[in-house]
C-alpha cells in the first residue's frame, strides 16, 4: 500500500463517465467507465463503484468532479456546483458535488471538464510548471478550459470559448454552421459534427489536399490567436477526436503566427512548436484534473 | 496628517505621464502631468516630482507603475518590468520599476495601464467586490486589461485584446483598417483613429443615424462577447475618448446579448445594464491601479 493520499475522481461527459480511485501524482489504482444515462441511474452507479472500490483500496479523502456544463461555479450561489442550462434531459439542476459528497461522506469539488484538463496539463502534463494554460477539446463539440495565475478561470459563468465568433473561411461560405445557439460560431463551424455536416465525412476520410483541412486549421488558429490576445496563455493544448489528426498541428501553428502578425514577440516559430501541442498527462487530462480538484477540496476540508 | 500609508503612483501613457502621491483608499494628495518625451527626460521629471513631493507629504512606501506596453511581466525573466516591442522611439527596453525603484530607494511594481485599470475598478470602482473584471479603453488605440480570480492576468505576454480579429460589419466592407500589424483587427477597425480614417470624422461629429454608430457598437459588442466566452468576466468596463459617447453603451449591450444568443444564462438584459458600464473610480482608473500595484510591491517588500 502506498502512503500517498487516496482520492476519488469523476470525469463526467455527455456520453460516458469515467471514475477513478488514486491520485494525480500516483495515477489511478482502478478506473471504471459508466454510460451517461438519466442522472438517477448514473449517480447510483458512480456511488456503487466508489463504495466497492473502498473495500479494495481504502477510503478516499475527497471526491473531485470534472463535468460537462454549463456549471454554476459562483461560490456565493446556492446552486454552486449544479449543472445549469444543459439540453441533456434530466440533468439541469443536478448537483454532482452535493450528491456524491453526501453519498460518500467526504468533501467534494467540481469544475468543468476542460478547466480540469487545463489544470492537469499545467500541473502534470505537457504544460507542467506553467501558470497560464489553455486546453481545447475538439470533438463532437468544442470546449475550452483555462488556467490563469495557476488557477482555473471562472467568473460570471466559465470559459465557453467553443462558442466564439470567428471570421469565416472563404472555402466555407455556403455552410451555415451547426450550433443550435449561434449557427456559425467556432463549434458550429469547426467541431467534428460541423466537419461531417459541411463535407459529408470526417477529416480522416478526406484526402490531404481536401479544403476541409485548410478550413479546420484556419478556425482553430483563430481560436489560438483569440486566446493569445485575450489571456496570454503560455501553452495551448488540443485534445479531442478531431485532433487525433495530428497533421492539423503544423497548419494551426503557422496560421496562428500569421494572425498574431509579429505583435506578441514571444510567439516565434520555435515557441509555437513547443507551446501548441497535444496533451501530456499519462491518463485522460480531465480525470487527472478531477484528482487535483479532489485534492483541493480535501485541503479546504 | 493621515495615518494611512503613502504610495507613489505613475500612470505612463504614450503622450503623458500622470504621477500621484497618496493611496487607492484615500485618493491622491497631489498629482502632476508630465509629457511623455524621451525616456531620460521623462524619468528625470518623474523622479524630481516624487523627490519634491516627499518634502510636502513624507516618504512613500513603494512606487506602482501602470504603463503602456507591451511589458515583460514574466517574473522569471531578467528583463522583468521592461517595455518590450514598443514602436515609441527610445522606450524599448526601458525598465521603469528598476529606474524609479532605485532612484527613490523604495520597492516598485509594474503592470499594463489597462490591467491596472481593471484591478482598480475591481477593488474601488464600478466592479467593486468582483473578482473577474475586464477593462477596455477605446481611444487612439484599443487596450484591454483583465482581472481573473482577483489578480491581473498575464502569461506569455499579457492581454492584447485590442488586436482580436472580429467579423467585419457589412457597412464597413470597403475599409481596410489601420493597424500597422494586422490591418483589420479590432483596433484597426474600431479605435478612434480607425473611426476617423473610415468616416473622415469622430463619432461626436456624426449624426446619430450615421452608420458609424452601428458599426462601432457591432465591433465593441464582439469584444464583449469574446471576453464573455473566453474569460467569463463579471463586469466589462469601457473607458477612453470614444466611450465618452455614452449612447454607445445601450447598443453594445443589446448586440452583445444577441451574440451570446442565450448561451450564458446569467447574461440577461438586466445583467448587461449593470455589468457593461463606464468606470467608477473617483480618479483615473489607471492611477488608482498604480497605487494598488505600489501597495502590493510594499507588501512583497
Amino acid at each position: 500500500m502506498s502512503a500517498a493520499q487516496l482520492y476519488a475522481a469523476v470525469e463526467a461527459g455527455g456520453t460516458k463517465v469515467i471514475c477513478g480511485v488514486g491520485s494525480a501524482d500516483g495515477g489511478s489504482l482502478e478506473t471504471v467507465r459508466i454510460p451517461t444515462t438519466d442522472p438517477g441511474a448514473t449517480v447510483r452507479k458512480i456511488v456503487d463503484f466508489f463504495h466497492s472500490a473502498r473495500e479494495r483500496h481504502g477510503s478516499p479523502e475527497a471526491v473531485g468532479i470534472a463535468s460537462f456544463g454549463p456549471l454554476d461555479l459562483d461560490p456565493r450561489s446556492l446552486a454552486y456546483g449544479a449543472i445549469t442550462t444543459t439540453p441533456k434531459p434530466g440533468w439541469q439542476g443536478i448537483n454532482l458535488p452535493r450528491l456524491l459528497g453526501s453519498a460518500l461522506g467526504i468533501p467534494a469539488g467540481i469544475n468543468t471538464d476542460v478547466n480540469a484538463a487545463a489544470l492537469a496539463e499545467a500541473r502534470a502534463g505537457a504544460a507542467r510548471g506553467r501558470d497560464a494554460v489553455a486546453y481545447a477539446t475538439v470533438g463532437t463539440g468544442i470546449g475550452v478550459g483555462l488556467v490563469s495565475g495557476g488557477k482555473m478561470v471562472h467568473g460570471l459563468g466559465h470559459p465557453e470559448a467553443g462558442h466564439l465568433r470567428v471570421p469565416r473561411h472563404a472555402a466555407h461560405v455556403g455552410f451555415g454552421g451547426i450550433c443550435p445557439y449561434h449557427g456559425d460560431c467556432l463549434e458550429g463551424l469547426a467541431s467534428g459534427t460541423a466537419i461531417k455536416a459541411a463535407w459529408g465525412a470526417s477529416l480522416d476520410q478526406l484526402e490531404p489536399d481536401h479544403p476541409a483541412w485548410e478550413v479546420e486549421s484556419h478556425y482553430l488558429a483563430h481560436l489560438c490567436a483569440t486566446l493569445i490576445f485575450t489571456v496570454a496563455p503560455e501553452h495551448i493544448i488540443f485534445g479531442g477526436g478531431v485532433m487525433s489528426q495530428t497533421r492539423l498541428f503544423d497548419a494551426i501553428r503557422s496560421k496562428t503566427l500569421s494572425l498574431i502578425g509579429g505583435y506578441v514577440g514571444a510567439w516565434t516559430k520555435e515557441a509555437a512548436a513547443e507551446r501548441i501541442t497535444g496533451p501530456g498527462c499519462s491518463e485522460p487530462s480531465g480525470l487527472v484534473g478531477a484528482y487535483l480538484i479532489a485534492q483541493a477540496a480535501h485541503q479546504r476540508g
